[in-house]
């Protein structure tokens, strides 16, 4: 018999096969790639080609927008909002609108066009954390906005138009739908508990042990209760932050550390997938309390091509039940 | 200046690029095939491949699960869903599931392997509608089940296995979430103003016509003010009904005509595209008020390669306004 189960932050009941699981080479996965156009803007020697730099960890002899950099953040050449303006609310009918001010940021995580996120050193990945840190302290100083999404589309079937290894950060006037929904979900949660959800998960889960690809001191990773794709597997901290740049530097080695021990089990595990990888973080400038958020990585590999009835139902079936999927990933040496 | 659009129902925002506008050349659209296998179970003569049919229209001298008929409802071979069962509801710590109890059914659209549903004569179209209704009205006596979703994966690219043109049906013990969204929007609207949310927008989008793709006597198609993806398209009934069942018979020739056309548009204008085809309706076997609803169709090409991102934060963004898609579908001849 099929299960129905109920993810248990925001509520989304997912149908999960368990007398067909698919095992991974049941899967037709198509090793990410993205067609190569000779060109890349983001190899050193071409920095002239990108906006300029808005942070770079970079030789200490070298100049900005110039080769010597091993980490450099851009605005993006094609943004999908602007950082220039005012934020204008306006009714049309039934209908509401604002002007799209914000900002959309490339990271480009290594010099080395044919590394993955999954082959950077730790000292790479480390620096990625970073970067990811300093430019939502920086961004967050705009009060203009109030959310600032970084997540990473790897592969041509998961969104990806460059392969050099990149993750994207936009920073939006409003808080996206899933997210408010997330905060609606921990808040309801705490309200009636005066506990975190997260918290109680992580510990259940721990305890369980079922669904755990990887533990260390400060981090546990799991293929979650009622995952919507299958092997999505999320990065959760053990200690509660509900943001992400509130995480101390001396748990920031730990978090690169588990991260890529992570992608790396997904890449030999799962034949080097496409795959989507999201930061969940609580909001900026807000006036509501949202402490009772519990920041964490969702990683979401590609391997089916579910598209338009998941999309317009929220509705998900996943063959492969995230027992046997962590039972798989934990399976994977090291 | 991009601009933010709020879609009025369930609050969602999304990115509208209003400057570089992409027009349907602009799109890499891969026409919508699925490969071909060489044995299709949906073609007449096969029938002993499929599960015995539940409804079929077929000749009066034909006899069931043998050629003869023009549209065949059968339970889907590999179902999500099994309906034997009694409902059992489970907590695991902070997780809850339940047994998937539900059907899960396919409707065979013609006999014709070669057709998609674009090409359906009317009176074949017309069949479908019908049998959307039959099928609905059959399944809702089963009082476990909460939610009858029908819905078509036009093409590989948007989910298809199988090329014969078919749609799927499947009957759900709960309410999906997307569903239960529509529902918490279309109350607090009807609790606020006494109105239907879906009628205030039918009227104000009839009188502005900016979105407007066709209209008839009883139906009225649009391309949405916050649309997720280019040339989404939702086809909207201007009587208020909260479920589809509820459509009279006189209505059902109307709907078939303004659909058949619809798909026509989409199918010349883009190049014969891969889409979903959504039916939103009410719930069933609910004890709550559920009239506020309005039931309509959405369909939603599949264009671009956005995936996980948007499922992973419900946050779209589109690069054709859908004043410019609607403009074109207008435009194409009949």
């Amino acid at each position: 018999m099929p299960e129905l189960r109920k993810d248990p932050i925001v509520g989304r009941w997912v149908i999960i096969s368990t007398e067909r699981s698919k095992r991974p080479r049941d899967y037709n996965i198509s090793t990410a790639r993205v067609s190569e156009v000779g060109f890349c803007p983001f190899c050193p020697g071409n920095e002239a080609s990108t906006p300029p730099e808005v942070l770079a960890y970079r030789d200490a002899d070298s100049s900005p927008n110039s080769p010597g950099w091993s980490l450099r953040v851009i605005p993006n050449k094609f943004p999908a909002l602007k950082v220039e303006g005012d934020i204008e609310r306006v009714g049309e009918g039934v209908y509401d609108r604002m002007s799209g001010v914000g900002a959309h940021e490339v990271i480009i995580e290594s010099p080395d066009h044919n590394k993955t996120m999954a082959d950077l050193s730790l000292e790479e990945m480390g620096n990625v954390m970073l970067a990811f840190r300093e430019r939502i302290v920086d961004l967050k100083r705009d009060s203009r906005l109030r959310y600032i999404l970084i997540f990473k589309n790897h592969g041509a079937a998961a969104g990806a138009s460059l392969e050099h290894t990149h993750s994207q950060l936009i920073a939006l006037p409003i808080i996206p739908k899933n997210v408010a929904e997330e905060l609606a979900g921990t808040k309801n949660y705490h309200d009636l508990k005066e506990r975190c959800i997260f918290c109680d998960m992580i510990r259940q889960e721990a305890r369980d042990g079922d669904r755990v690809v990887l533990e260390n001191e400060n981090f546990l990773v799991i293929c979650p209760y009622a995952p919507r794709f299958p092997f999505e597997t999320w990065v959760l901290p053990k200690k509660h932050y509900s943001n992400f740049e509130m995480l101390p530097e001396e748990e920031l080695q730990s978090l690169a550390s588990i991260l890529s021990r992570t992608l790396k089990k997904l890449a030999v595990g799962l034949n080097g997938p496409p795959y989507n990888f999201l930061l969940h973080t609580g909001p900026t400038n807000t006036d509501k309390d949202t402490s009772h958020y519990h920041w964490h990585f969702e990683i979401m590999p590609t391997l089916t091509k579910v598209a338009g009835f998941e999309w317009g139902t929220g509705f998900y079936i996943n063959h492969t039940p995230p027992e046997d999927a962590a039972a798989y990933l934990r399976s994977l040496e090291e």
